[in-house]
């Protein structure tokens, strides 16, 4: 049976070009970046190498950019500091980032007694802006803001400017989980008042296990997993060579084709949005389709009936992937806390559909095809 | 240049039958494993395979195995844990420890005010039992006790039972950092009286950026790295699906070559010892080279000349890695803490020679050859 795989927001494909950096360190350049010898050095430079590509990219300094295992750890390495070592006391963040947002600020707010605040969503599922400033102005202590650039699930871009002006205002501490984002849109971080941003390889056609996080150079922090001089002493373990340099090749290629390719996904994705339309009667999207929205990312919500509520499990049979939350979250059936936190719905059934530059309009019309007859 | 690799302890070079395995994870089986869709459930698949073998090899149980980005991470879980979830307020441990151990133990003294001790150590580099009994028997706090299996540098190998029973006499968690014989020697962990041990798949001929973290099925502990539902809610994060599938493949390769293998570095390594005290005068070996040490590694130590002082730079001129101290400090210059611990002879410069089953005897005699040579 012949896949369609519209789940690009869970993970990507490696990119063949990618794989093809990350063969040689697989094989014969398989040296200890921290040895003194040539043979390990070799693979420092491949590191250090792919600091700079990334630098770059981001319109950063290579001093900025350290390398982690994912989004995740980036999230957390970025969050815990800002309490540890910033001296943030009030978290400020909102009811739809990603777990691991929510989880890690949940834990401080629970075992350090830092003071934790959601901040209002407008219908669209945008950040209130106003109450942000509310929630700023008001507090008693310094804040950590941490707000998503691109939420995993409908697609909401946050107005990173102007959030990281806000939080300049008030001497707060900004991090921006921009997994979604890196990989997906120009970064001009010297221009951009944030503190911390992360990124994950496997969002953008890179491999899994390796991921980015820019600290600022404005701010000092300790590190969040401790050992080795690895990462100039922030982030200790042995590096995951081949996953860095494959990191870098596949942020290359992306910003490369960026114009292209968003523009292409965006075509299908708004292709698919009419063609629900115009097929499914009922069908509604969740976020701000026509306004501020990651092009990768489509959430349709369908009238819920007996038919609906097994569409993921038949979309499956019939081979096409794509799930009902966040990945992470889509094995448990809790449902999304990002739909709840939005528009809670009851009589209604999300499904999120997501795209790369590997989809193309014919799967569009055939999961439209398949969702008329499912439906 | 021929190269001639002798700093295995550093790292390993990945075995073509483990990224034979890997690359259809890296090429078409790239789906999400936490997703619901059978495309995602063939990637979780491997990995709870994988989990199984690397269980079944240790005899554990596939809950107690918990992939993670490495060794060092996996350190720093068990020992944060202790102290945050298990009622630790007295960690005692060794000066010859890995970084990963050091810095994680440090940090938590200063910033969480954990009472820190440092067990003594014997003139060979072994543990003094007798000390340990006395800090756990005086302690007015429960104990972590965080000890290393094999020291990386020097290869003593740690009475893991004796301790572990001495804990359980004083109610201790035990974490013994097992990085160096992990996929080394046989584990039996239903039988042996340890909360954590931790391994890291570079160091057997496995992927780099992934690792174990075994938590005894006794004691729950919160993650160290907050965020999705992924290995149980245990570690968060989008899995490192080849690099695990590596992990086991390479484990698996590892045990069942292991009788094989390790008689025949242990007699590679016995025979570098016996040329280099024929062909130079005045060696010396680090730690405990004829009683319990690990048969992986070498620590030699030279009469310190003009000529020993750039005996590293001159190897590695002449293709031959090693190095002075672990990987991770060898980049700095201050020096080995492990070898300043246990025998601080100013006259002396080790250099740290670890072999694989890839190394050979001609090898040897290359590398006494061009030592005596140099020397
Ligand atoms: C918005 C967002 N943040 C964070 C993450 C976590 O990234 P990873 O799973 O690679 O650690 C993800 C994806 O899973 C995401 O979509
Ligand atoms: C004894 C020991 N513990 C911990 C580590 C850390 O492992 P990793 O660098 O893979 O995180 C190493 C190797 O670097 C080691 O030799």
């Amino acid at each position: 049976m012949e896949r369609i795989y519209f789940d690009n927001a869970a993970t990507t494909p490696l990119d063949k070009a990618v794989l093809d950096v990350m063969l040689p360190y697989l094989t014969e350049k398989f040296g200890n970046p921290s040895s003194i010898y040539s043979y390990g050095r070799e693979s420092k430079l491949g590191i250090e190498t792919a600091r700079k590509t990334v630098a770059k990219i981001l319109n950063a300094n290579p001093g900025e950019i350290f390398f982690t295992s994912g989004g995740t750890e980036s999230s957390n390495t970025a969050i815990n500091a800002a309490v540890n070592n910033l001296g943030c006391r009030h978290i400020i963040t909102s009811p739809i980032e990603h777990h691991a947002t929510l989880h890690a600020t949940d834990h401080l707010h629970c075992k350090q007694e830092v003071k934790l605040s959601h901040v209002k969503l407008l219908a669209n599922g945008h950040v209130d802006m106003d109450d942000l400033r509310r929630l700023l102005s008001t507090s008693e202590e310094r804040c950590l803001v941490t707000l998503m650039h691109a939420n995993n699930e409908i697609g909401n871009l946050l107005d990173i400017h102007a959030v990281g002006n806000l939080c300049k205002e008030f001497d707060a501490i900004f991090h921006s989980d921009t997994v979604q984002t890196v990989g997906h849109y120009p970064f001009d971080l010297r221009n951009t008042p944030v503190h911390f941003i992360n990124g994950a390889g496997h969002k953008f056609h890179g491999p899994k296990g390796v991921g980015i996080l820019y600290i600022n150079e404005n701010v000092k922090i300790d590190p969040f997993i401790h050992g080795g001089a690895q990462e100039r002493n922030m982030r200790a373990g042995t590096e995951n060579l081949y996953g860095i340099v494959g990191f870098a090749k596949a942020l290359e290629l992306a910003t490369e084709h960026y114009e292209e390719h968003s523009k292409y996904i965006n075509d299908l994705r708004m292709y698919m949005a009419e063609q629900l339309q115009q097929h499914i009667p009922g069908v509604t999207f969740n976020g701000d389709l026509h306004g501020r929205s990651l092009y990768t990312v489509l959430s349709a919500a369908f009238p819920k009936t007996e038919k609906t509520e097994m569409i993921l499990f038949n979309m499956d049979i019939n081979g096409i992937c794509a799930s009902g939350g966040s990945a992470c979250t889509s094995g448990a059936d809790a449902g999304s806390h990002v739909i709840r936190a939005i528009n809670n719905d009851p009589n209604k059934i999300t499904v999120r559909f997501s795209f790369s530059k590997q989809n193309t309009k014919e799967e569009v019309d055939k999961v439209v095809a398949k969702l008329k007859e499912l439906i």
